[in-house]
C-alpha cells in the first residue's frame, strides 16, 4: 500500500484544501506516496493571532494521533506559518511532522543569505520573531514585513498583490534579501507572480513543507524499493 | 476595591494551589494587591510534555480572559515553566500578564551571569531550549538538567532533593552557572534547601513571576495613591 | 524594623531625587519596605559619557557598602541607564542590587517582543549596545535612538516631548518595537504621556528596578511574615 | 525528457559512486527525475582538509557549468560535507544546488532541537564551526565530535561504527543532542545500524540533500504535469 | 637575515600592487621585516564573485606553501576582502597567515562599537554575511553597503568617491556605525579622504592586515633580539 | 621626535612593569615608536574583581588625559585583561587605546576559530563573559577556565603551570580550542612553556596589545615617512 502524507489545513475553510491540493499537484508521482489535505472542521476560519494558533494546536495534534494510525500513514504537514502544534505531534508519532512556517524557512536558506517574510498582519510580526529565535536562525532573518490585509480578505483584495509587492521590494532593496517566504497558508497562487514582479524568488511555505514530507518518506523506504 | 493578581495554576492538582499560596505569602501586604490561586479543573494533573503545554494554553487564556473580566482583576501569572498560553492571554487583555518560565529566568539574569535551570524531565530540555531561543537569552544559559523525576513523583521520592543537588552542583562547577532557576512550578518548598546545599541562590520562578506581577499593579496606581 | 530600598542616584543633582521619590511612591505601602532616595554629593550633576560611568562607579560602589551596614539595608538600586557599578556592587553586599538599565530591560521583554531604546545624546548608543552585549539580549533590541538633548536640558526644552515622541514612533514602525524603555534616569514625567502619544508601553526604568527590588525584598521576608 | 539531479562526488574515488547510488535508490520513482552520481576524476581521492576543500571548489564549479548545459539538467547536490563550490555554483546557474552539509544541517533541524554531527578527523571541526556560523545556526549545534578515523579508512576499521556510536552516544547525553548528522559523505551505510545503537535519528546528508533537491525539481515543474 | 612578510595580490593585476607598496610603507622599518608584495600571475583581474573568489584560493596556497619555503618569510597577507584560502594556507605553514577582511573587521572592532562596511557590488554582500557570521562577529557589523561600481572601474569613475561618501554616511547615521572598512583591497588612496568626508575613522584592510603582520613577525623574535 | 606607545600597569606593582618591558621588548625597533610602560601608583596592587576594575577605570582615564598631553605621545595600552577604562580612555583622547582583553581576544581570532581563556580566579569568569558579550564574541570562546591562584601569588606557586597546562589541556580537548588567551596581565613569562606543554598557540595579551598599537601608531605616519 502507498504511503500518504496528511497535509492539515489547521481551519475550516475548506477553498483553501482546494488551494493547498493544487499547490502541491506536482508531488505526487506514480509510485509515491499519496498527498491528502485535511481540514479541521472544529478549527476556526483563520489563524491570525497567537490565541488561534494555540487554540488549533491540540486539535492539530489530536487530528495528528488519528491520522497515524491509519493504514500507510507516513508523514504530516502542518499548514500554518506558525506551526501550532508541531512540536507537539511530534510526540504522538514516530512519524515525521513537518511545519511550514519551519521548513519554509529553512528551504528557503539553501537559496540565498538573507531570508524576508512576507506575512499577513503587523500582529503576526512578533510571533513570527519568537518563532525565528526559537528555530535559533534569527540572523538569517533580514526582515518580516505585513502587508496589513487579512488572510480571508487576502483574495478578494485587488490591491493585496501591489501591496505584497511593495514590502518585498523592500525586503530585497533596503534589507538586503535574496529570498523571501510567504508569511501565511493559502498563498501559493501569488507564489510566481511575486517572484517575478520582486525579482528574487518567492517560495510558498506549504509547498517547501511537502517536498520535504515527501523526500522523507520515501528514505524510508527501504533502499531495495527504490530503482529507475 | 483592591487589586487582585490571579495565580493561575494550569492543573487539576489542588494541593499544588496550597504551595503556591504559601510560596507568595510574603508578598501579601496591607494596602496592596490581593493574590489569588485559581485551578483549572478541566486540565490535566501535571504539564510533563510539548503536548500537556498545548493541551492546556487555550485553557489558560479562557481563564484569563474570564477572570480580566472581574471587578478589580490587575494581573495574571501563568504558573508553569513553559508558559503555556502566555503570549496568547496578552491578546485578550491589557493587564499585564506573567508567565513563571519568562519571570523566573529574567529574575535570576539580575543575580549571575550565567543562569542554570534544574528540570524534571529530559524531555522538557529541548522545549525549554526552544523558549531561552524565542527569549533571545540563549546566551545568557549556562546549562539545562533534568534529574529524571515527574513533577507527581517529586514529593513522595526521598531522593528527589539529593538529584537536585547533583545536578546542581553540576550546573554550578562544570557549567559555571552562578545563579539557578527551578524548571517547573511547585517547587518552591525546595528553594531555600537547595540554595543552601547547592551554595549558589535557587530562585523559584513563581515567586519570581509573581513578585513582577505584584510591582507591575502598584506602577499602574496613580502616583497619588502612594506614600509611606 | 523595616527593611528599606535604597534608590542611589549617581549623580549631584537634587531635583533629581524628589522625581525619582514621587516616581517610585506607589511602591510604598503600610508594611512593605521603605524606599529611599539618596543622592552622591561628590558625583557629577549627570552622567552623559562612558567617562562620567566610569568616574562614579566606584562611589556607588562605595555607597552601597556604607549603606548596606545600616539597619534594615535589603536592597539597591542603582539609578543610571547604564548601571555604573552594578556588578561591583554586587560584589560588596549580599542584597540584591539592581540596575536600572537592566531591570527596565529586562522588565520591557515582559511586554513585547522587540524592546526599542529612547536615548539621550548618540554617544550614549554604543555604550548602551555593549550592555545589551553583555546583557546577552542584543536580539531583543529593536532599536536605539537618541533625541540629541543632554539630560539637564531635557526638562527645559520645549521640544523634549515632541523629539521623544518622533523617535519613538520611529521604533515603532520601522523597527517593529512593541514596547520602549526611556534610556535615562530622571524621565518617568514623560512615561504617561509618551505612551499615550506613540500609542506603545513607556517604560520608565527607575521604577522598574525600584518594582524589582520592592518584589526581591519582600520574597526575602519568612513566608510566616506574609498574610493578607 | 526527465529532469536530471546531478549528485557530483567531489573526488576522485569511484566507489563512493556506488554507496551515493543505492543512497539515493530510494529518491527515483517512476515520472520523476533521474538522480545520476557523478565523479571529478581530476580531483583527489577525499577531502580531508580546508586545503582539499578548497581546491576542489573550483572543479566543482566547473562542473556544474557544463552539466547545466545538457538538456534536462535540473538540480545539482555536492556531496561533500564542507559544501566545496556551493555558494559560487549558485552563480553559474539558475538551476538549484544543494550542499550536503547544508541539506543535511538543515533537514536534522526538523528533527530535533539540538543537532549533533559526528565528523571524522579533529581537523574538520573549525571549518564545520565556521560553517555553521556561516549558516547563522550555531546556536542549534549541540557538538561537533569527531571519530580520528580518515574518511578512506572507515570502511575498512573494524572499530569505526564502535567508535561512531562512542560519540554519538556522547552527543547525546552530554550534549543532549535529539538528532546527529554524519559530518562526511559515503557514511550511508552505518546510517540504520548507528540510529538503532544510539538511539536518536542519525541522518545521511547525501540522502538529506538529494531529497531537497528532488522536491525542488518536482515544485518546478508546471503545476498542471502534477495529478495522481 | 631580515624576515619577509608577503602581501598577496591574488589578482593578476600588477598597478594593485603599487598601490599596496605604497599603502603599507609607513610599515617598512630599519631592522624590522620586509614586507614584499607579490601578484598571482595566473588569478583573474579582479575579485567580484564567489566564484572568482573560490578560483582564486588555491592559487593562493599554493603560493604561500612556496613563499613559505624562502628564507626569512615569516608571515603573509592575503590582500582580498573576502579571504580566499586563508584558512587552507593555515594549513600549509606554521607561519601566520592573515586575511584584510578578518584583520580589517578586528581592527575596526579596537576603533568603534557597530562597524560599517563599505563595499563594491552588491553581490558582494551575501558573500561577506557568511564571513560575518563565520567569524561570529555578525552583531557587530552595522551594515554593508555597495557602492554599486566594480573594482577596476573604481579609479576611473569620477563619482566613485562620492558614491562611497554617500553610503558611509547612511552608515553612519541610520545604522549607527562608528567605523567603516573598506570592503575591497586596493582602496588605500582613498581612506583619508573618505574619513575626512563621513567623519568617522575609514580603514584600509590591507594596512590594518598588514600592520597585524608586522606585529606578529616581531613577537615571534627572541626577546633578547628587542631593545630601543 | 618618535611616537610613544605607553603601556599603563593599572596596579602599583612595579615588578609587572619590568615584565612587561621585557615582553613587549620585540616590539622596539630603530625608526619605530618608543614604548613605556607607566604604573599607577595610586591604584591597588591587583585586580581581582568587578571592584577593583571599577575602582582603577577613573584612574586608567586620568593617566590616559595626562600622557595624551605629552608631545609624541601616540597609543595607549591598558595592561588588565578586563580593560579597564578602556572605552571612556577613547573619549578623551583621539589617539589609539588598546586594551589587552580585547586586542588578545581579537588576536587570537586570527589563530584559531575557537578560543580558550586561561583564567586566574573564578571570580573573574562571569565578568569575562560579560566581556565576551559586550564585544559581540562570545560565539567564538570555547570556554574560560579559572586556576583558582590569584595574580600575586602566581610567581610563587611551584604548581602554577602545572595547573595552568592542566586546564589548558582541557580548553584544547573537551573544549576544541584552537588557541588559548591568558586572561591577565603580567604571565608573558609563562607563554613559551605553555604553548609547548600544551600543544596549541597561547598567547599574552600584553604583547598582542602592544602589537597592535605599534601597528596603529605607524599607520597614521605620512606615507612618505616610510620606505624601507
Amino acid at each position: 500500500m502507498l504511503e500518504t502524507i496528511y497535509v492539515i489545513n489547521p481551519t475550516c475553510t475548506a477553498h483553501l484544501n482546494h488551494g493547498i491540493d493544487d499547490a502541491v499537484a506536482p508531488l505526487r508521482l506514480k509510485g509515491g506516496p499519496k498527498i491528502e489535505t485535511v481540514m479541521l472542521a472544529s478549527a476556526g476560519p483563520a489563524i491570525e493571532s497567537q490565541g488561534d494558533s494555540d487554540a488549533v494546536a491540540p486539535l492539530v495534534v489530536e487530528r495528528v494521533r488519528q491520522l497515524a494510525a491509519r493504514p500507510g500513514a507516513a508523514a504530516f504537514v502542518v499548514a500554518c506559518f506558525c506551526d501550532p502544534g508541531l512540536h507537539a505531534a511530534r510526540e504522538v508519532t514516530q512519524l515525521p511532522v513537518f511545519g511550514i512556517g519551519e521548513s519554509g524557512l529553512l528551504a528557503a536558506m539553501t537559496v540565498g543569505q538573507r531570508v524576508g517574510v512576507l506575512s499577513i498582519l503587523p500582529s503576526s510580526v512578533p510571533r513570527h520573531w519568537r518563532m525565528y529565535g526559537a528555530m535559533g536562525i534569527a540572523d538569517r532573518i533580514g526582515g518580516d514585513r505585513p502587508v496589513g490585509i487579512g488572510v480571508v480578505e487576502l483574495e478578494s483584495r485587488p490591491d493585496a498583490v501591489d501591496r505584497l509587492v511593495e514590502e518585498g521590494v523592500w525586503l530585497r532593496d533596503s534589507a538586503q534579501c535574496e529570498v523571501l517566504v510567504l508569511g501565511c497558508a493559502g498563498m501559493a497562487p501569488f507564489e510566481a507572480e511575486l517572484s517575478r514582479r520582486i525579482g528574487i524568488p518567492v517560495l510558498d511555505p506549504v509547498r517547501a513543507a511537502a517536498a520535504a514530507a515527501l523526500g522523507r518518506v520515501l528514505l524510508a523506504r527501504p533502499a531495495a524499493r527504490g530503482g529507475h
